[in-house]
């Protein structure tokens, strides 16, 4: 009989929506050994948060995280708010001794992911962060197939992660847009993404060098914002994140690559995309085609040889029996539920969650090193995280 | 203050998860004026139905069909079998007085079909087919393109439903490949989402001209299987619906078309696809890219014209803004989730449903029309239904 | 030593410019046992004639053709003018004893092109038709792998061959829209080469049932035009072709399909493609994007299963490996090439040349059948041209 | 009356064979002032060249450049040979006071390069490098847009250039794989592409980080090869030139880029790929589907927003109406004979060339420059050719 896991859910804007869509599907589509009980969302603003709590089937509402984490009914602590606010968040979790789930980046310094790193593992609580791209299934069908040899010994691979919602000068300002909220721009929000892909499919970044930029410098005052739209406020403000982000990169295993992550590329909506070259084989992903892996083998008979678009949607590929037949599309929300489930499920069996905040550790370590190599001017080691 | 409509569900297997999810979902992505009510779900297997009715949060469950339809804490009746028992059902909670929502295709003949249209006039209640890709936002976004005249007069329009299924032989027998259940095969499962697409963007087929085939005639009988996949029994089985079918047809704009339906298409896993050529301009969408909608222009500068891949995931875009920001990827069961958005707030707000039974009706009027023709070996009149 | 063959080519617009860079480049690019001699070009207009043999290199020119198949120097009559003029032409060549390679289609009447069949046989002459597609390298591969067992049994078959070039209602009649010239419009035109393809890669047609539509019916004068492009005379003039022709069909083999041409669907320019579903896979492919074959195998791994797209550029490919290294992509004319290539060995090594007049006959017959059909309203019986 | 331009050749494998179709064309279906007259091809091998002189129509023969250039009846030398050549030749052809048209890369060190510039300027003759890729109709179309502004001010550009033909450890060396005779490896034959493409289109690149590497460092030794296929010798040979480089840049006008160029990237045949984005637009390309154009406009209406795909093949377009009627694509080859059109022109008319022998040196600078960084491991400015 499934075991009850009570969640406690910080944050309720765009990620709190997608946190609580992945508790409410998750134990409908997958025969789940633990069961979440949605116990609580936290928030600061105390009707906003009672409304959203209302609508989404949460039992209880908390204004202050402080006191979320202490209730005695909660289980694991979810946290979906900006970068800023993590390691406090997770470190008093961790020391009232609850599992923790933690979006990315996991902090805006390497010294708070540090800190977080170590209380999880004092505490000898579960640790995931949320990288969920790692969980849409054409990319674990990826991981896969590099694990089975189907591409060989990668030599390249390029990634980038390409948004265009900052094209228009007149977007106004909103956190995501601040240094000291949200840590950095593109470079935290996107590559933040794309490292962890890498580190997913490729392996660990050894060496960077990098540049990055802020085009635009100033925008609108913030006005109202939902979580998803934004309006403008009076005046105008500093943006002090930058918008592009760009480094090379050597792997450990002597693979070469690009990483690319900007909001100012025109058309590019959520182009988070990978291409893996390998001694006999290529794997391609794009998040805009999401459902979909590019596979090219030069196993294949020569004459017909060519890039396959694999439609990751059948019963053999990973977690797609449990939504619907074959051929049937999955959207962005379905990554959560995937990462849910194994959350839930490493907590009932007691094994370790993956990416954790090592890994997640490991990210900023990279987004470090590609900083220290823009103060630099030369290349920077990227410091390896135990 | 939103008002409750009671659900009762009839199905629990394919389209009983579609529709359950749809239930679940639509109010707390969207403002609903009604909030439904999961209160009973019914089916013949007492503990699977009892099990789903557990886990999707059912109130309750029924075995007989009867009994659900004439509760009094039933406002609404959601019909989600296989096609032959649809009329049964349909017209017992119209005469009950419940609202109907309807899997399609509405009847396995068009005798059927009118018979439940006529039931629910006379009972006055809301009738709603579900022929769910037309509330993918890239489809509905095509429809608001034709009215506001961005392709022209239309002249062409070809649509092609192909899937792949039943190339391999061994695939066993299932109700969807009797005549006695599903009335026909690729015809009426695939063609008729085909049809209504065609109803809904270019108008009324008037006359068809057409031919069927079963190609692989005999399969391994049925053995168990859950809804998703199937796995084969002892001994073989007539197949007695067709694998493919494909038509011409004059439109009663003066349009021309082809349609094609087919369960024998190698790598087409979900192939439902249109193009629909106007006097200045085209659009095509398919299925398997479903947030995209492709759009050729006349009207844009003659050396930079060309077709437009629109990702139909922006706020501006028929019911997106709901979901996720911009370039957020949704999947087939969002579909499902707008379509029972529009039914809810229709019967809230008294408004008529579309497609509605008539609609229902007629696309099978088509289905009817088709067969004739393949009976005289010449064109059809397509009857008018009003 | 190559042996030289003397070529009288009829026609020096679209296609006398294709045919004349065919002869120019074949000995170029291919080892060829016979080199052809670019004797004589033959057009009305003498100035006109005179100035593009000079450019193209032919040694002379004349301005009639009955003269230029009398040439004793001449080996070989290429006919490169409007259909209604092949007969004529193919049998004065053909009894004066030339070889004859005709454009398509090959006559304008099936009793046109029997006798042009009938002419040719009793003159003992070579005798080939020009379905450039057929030469196109990753349709040559297509054709290889559907002899090689690669799809399996074919079961369904869609061609449609779309244009845009009419979708303006002020663009200007020229022979291709009248009647006495072209014969038909779009299904001629457009049709034979479907039609080609289709006998190629699947078989006969044994009966079709098709409609076909001038939708545009007046349109401006004819003014100047250089065959590539043209101006508007003064007044209008009536379209006597139609636009439009589709139509379905049982192949010989069992296989169903349906066909589709038309010059008014914006943004196709030239979209002559097609999809062959076999019982073990799916072969696709469209002159717009000419170098690339897409395949779906069933019999690759399951999880990699998907559409590979075959870039025919490749030495292992048909034609190719004598123009330049792989990925460097082939164009138009060099289908042309391959033509005159094969037609020129097959008359050096008195071989068979492919396709011939009958297969030019039969292309006919089919384009006869879908009008019979359209008389009566229901199928026709394709005439099987032995 | 177009004058005669006599050409010597010096070159016979596959830029010969290029650049000999390219004057077989030129004139046929360009109304060209000057005529290209192919008086004499140059190369070592006596038999060889004199049967490729036979071959493809050159009047004469030499088998030293040296002679070839002080020939009185030649006035344009066209280099088609390896890099490590191209200095010699291109300076002794100009102090012969012939006009030189140099195959890319110009040189393979900055030091020759920039003598060749100096050379050609005090001889007062006519330079041009063949970048064939400028040329494409997609490409010369995408400077077109970005000279319009249809971008707006560039941000990011992406170039990347990947091939797979040394992806089998297997394939032999050739000279294309040694240091001396190539000058470089992936990073000077196809990164000189990718810079000239930037250059181009974007600007000059400012700055420059970047890495090499080779990672097969060994080959089965050379054995026979006919310029486009080759078989292999006895014994291995060290590799001495990279498979791979990369590098970031800042352009001088404040963009952002990243390049890319492999011979190791199985499924790419010949991937060189832009995609650059501007304040108010994108424009890519890839040269394997080399008729396309994809253009994505922030200035259409909002709803209908997406990558417009163009196809190069209208009479509007770049060259292209002097081929054929829309939609005929066109191949690898043309965009040579677009190079030699307005080559001729250019010296006919007395107007400078380009790309000239400056933007040759200036890609040579940025290679360079790319080196340094690879030594220094930190950014290297680009020295401005003047």
């Amino acid at each position: 009989m499934p075991a009850d896991i009570n969640v406690g859910l910080i944050g309720y804007k765009f990620m709190g929506k997608a946190h609580s869509n992945a508790y409410m599907t998750v134990d409908k589509f997958f025969d789940t050994t633990a069961k979440p009980v949605m116990k609580a969302v936290c928030g600061r603003d105390e009707k906003a948060v009672a409304a959203f709590a209302k609508r989404w089937g949460w039992e209880s509402f908390e204004i202050m995280w402080q006191e979320l984490v202490q209730r005695d009914d909660i289980d694991l602590v979810d946290i979906g708010t900006p970068g800023s606010t993590h390691a406090a968040m997770a470190i008093g979790a961790a020391q009232a001794g609850k599992h923790v789930f933690c979006e990315k980046p996991l902090a805006p310094t390497l010294d708070e992911a540090r800190r977080m790193l170590a209380e999880v593992r004092t505490a000898g609580v579960k640790h995931m962060v949320n990288f969920n791209y790692r969980r849409v299934p054409a990319v674990s069908l990826a991981k896969k197939m590099i694990e089975a040899d189907e591409i060989g010994e990668i030599r390249h691979a390029r990634f980038t992660y390409l948004q265009d919602w900052l094209v228009d000068p007149e977007f106004p300002m909103n956190w995501r847009l601040r240094q000291d909220t949200a840590g950095s721009g593109a470079h935290g929000d996107l590559g933040a993404h794309a490292i962890d892909l890498a580190h997913f499919l490729v392996g660990d970044l050894a060496s960077v060098v990098g540049q990055k930029k802020t085009f635009i410098t100033e925008r609108p005052a913030e006005g109202t914002s939902d979580g998803l739209t934004a309006t403008a406020g009076e005046g105008t403000e500093q943006v002090t994140v930058d918008d592009t982000s760009m480094w090379l990169t050597k792997f450990a295993n002597g693979a070469f690559g690009t990483f690319e992550a900007t909001r100012l590329a025109p058309g590019r909506k959520n182009f988070n995309r990978f291409e893996i070259n390998g001694s006999k084989g290529t794997l391609a992903w794009c998040f805009e085609d999401m459902n979909w892996l590019e596979y090219y083998s030069t196993e294949c008979p020569e004459h017909s040889q060519g890039f396959r678009r694999i439609m990751a949607t059948e019963g053999c590929h990973p977690y797609v029996g449990n939504w619907w037949p074959p051929g049937h599309i999955l959207g962005y929300e379905h990554g959560f539920t995937h990462a849910v489930y194994d959350l839930l499920e490493d907590i009932a069996q007691d094994r370790p969650c993956w990416p954790d905040f090592r890994d997640g550790a490991q990210v900023v370590a990279v987004l470090d090193a590609v900083d220290k190599s823009i103060d630099s001017g030369s290349w920077a080691d990227v410091e390896k995280i135990e």
